[in-house]
């Protein structure tokens, strides 16, 4: 089976790619377990090249848009069994470039699923959503049946990508998969320009030595997914059979309610009072207002019952991204 | 103000065109009251000369598709003040026909959209919308934060208009406001394709002497609104100010929910037993199934809130049938 992901120079496409490297079978439209033969990693940049790649599935990176991505799915000559499709431009992105926005997050994906249309069989068509999608007024624990109401164009789009892939799966044109996902903490590399950013950096840099700035009340809740069990939600969607997705193929993913200062003593426990002493709260209420406008509780039950999981605890969340994105162990 | 009416010859589009010859006025953006100068009448098909034009506004009939309404929405030396589009390849058509629904009901209304941001200011841009986009698992009664889950590809596309139309008027690009409207209840005209088509059949063909055939047990409860309500609905979302729809630019309307006996025993007391005698209680499974998924329970506070009515029960609704569509009165 050839699979194809966008968004594949990512943090959490990197991720991805490693995982399907680690463990190369996918289940086909049938159920059966097929051997992943090659990986079409796809984004705008050059995806490095994975470690471990060489044995196992053929990687073959490519440098392109969406509109690239279609383009492969549209050679029948190569058929794609499975396509995870990450790539999005983020939230203030979209925010700040409207017609971006929707050209990629909007046009991208519909193109995307029409060119599924040209496949022999309909791919499993995984779609990374986000909680994003809820805004304005909401109840105190956001349940499954809660009507999302957007209040930024990334979340629009991102909604209106739901509502395609649940169409063109119920017409049997693709057997998608989505997932709304949490905020996801701790992200490796470099801060960002997400309000979220610093969730991670108050995690990150100090176990390496670094300094980051809290810019929100420490009592200020999130609702968090480590990178490890976001890639293992990814693997869990594409391995579900379609029938229990009867109806609806979106899930809000599990993840934890925590809040500023919760992170914080967990950060003590891994790295001691001098790595918590390497964060200087300063408060920026923008940021802050923008946060605390997140819905931080959830109920995601279709989730759980579907055998989703979220991290146990955020100790086991800065214990993941130690083992998996600090070699060097903490500072 | 000029005002451009897309689906024109539909029975609603001529119903509302009249409404609005009948008190040529509606709110420009700061809320003064602006006389309508010109109705720009689009459709497919020629839509009829409204009685009563002449004197008044000029009603201009152009034959075209969404693309020809969009051009003219980018002719900024003829502004546009305020867009009603009613157009769209309805429920069983874009069931049938994936991609003219998509086009027709998708790209069109994103056309219709981009277009108006040629406008010299936002237009208020009126967007029917439908209960279509509900679907799947639903509580007994729906409410206004209960999430759509549309089951039919034309529930898909308006849940998409909806999230569009939103986020446009979040960028101040347009001042939207949607409305998703209940079964309208008694159409005039003919029966058409909708699975829905009896629930006027069955009022107006005995009214004027001829046969009706009900294919669903009369137990069956429906969620209705009368053509004349749902002008009326039109008219007062195109005069509310835009701060009263912070946040949320989509209305789920009032209606009220009927069982078909209801409905039987409203048209003896208009036509008598002769009149219910002209319908025949024949099954259709399909049509029963098809009808008996649709919610028929709805608390639409928020409509309420803004002042939205239904009508107070159904002999109200066979009345204004006959006031407003039978000239000829009762057979």
């Amino acid at each position: 089976m050839r699979v194809l992901i966008t968004g594949a120079a990512g943090f959490i496409g990197q991720k991805l790619t490693r995982d399907l490297l680690a463990r190369p079978v996918l289940p086909d439209g049938q159920g059966r377990e097929q051997e992943i033969t090659e990986l079409l990693l796809l984004d705008q940049v050059e995806p490095p090249e994975p470690p471990g790649a060489g044995s196992g599935p053929r990687t073959t990176g490519i440098t392109g848009d969406l509109a690239t991505a279609a383009d492969l799915l549209r050679d029948r000559a190569k058929p794609v069994g499975t396509v995870a499709h990450l790539a999005a431009v983020v939230s203030a992105g979209a925010e700040a470039d409207f017609d971006l926005g929707y050209r990629v997050n909007l046009d991208g994906t519909r193109g995307l699923l029409e060119a599924c249309r040209s496949q022999p069989t309909p791919p499993r068509f995984l779609f990374a959503s986000s909680v994003a999608v809820f805004g304005g007024a909401l109840p105190p624990v956001v349940r499954d049946d809660t009507a999302p109401v957007p209040q930024t164009s990334y979340g629009a789009q991102k909604l209106v990508g739901e509502v395609l892939v649940n169409d063109y799966s119920r017409k049997g044109l693709i057997d998608g998969r989505t997932l709304r996902l949490p905020t996801i903490v701790v992200r490796p590399g470099k801060p960002n320009r997400a309000a979220s950013t610093f969730a991670s950096s108050i995690i990150r840099e100090p176990l390496q030595g670094a300094e980051a700035v809290c810019p929100v009340p420490t009592e200020t809740g999130m609702w968090v997914l480590s990178p490890r069990a976001t890639v293992a939600a990814f693997r869990h969607a594409l391995e579900l059979p379609a029938q229990r997705l009867a109806g609806n193929r979106t899930i809000t993913l599990p993840g934890q309610t925590v809040s500023v200062a919760d992170m914080v003593e967990a950060l003590r426990r891994a790295g001691g009072d001098r790595a918590v002493g390497r964060i200087r709260f300063e408060r920026d209420p923008m940021i802050a207002a923008i946060v605390a406008s997140w819905p931080a509780r959830f109920a995601p039950e279709r989730a759980l019952e579907l055998g989703f999981k979220a991290d146990p605890d955020f100790d086991s969340v800065v214990a993941a991204f130690v083992e998996d994105d600090l070699p060097g162990g903490v500072r």
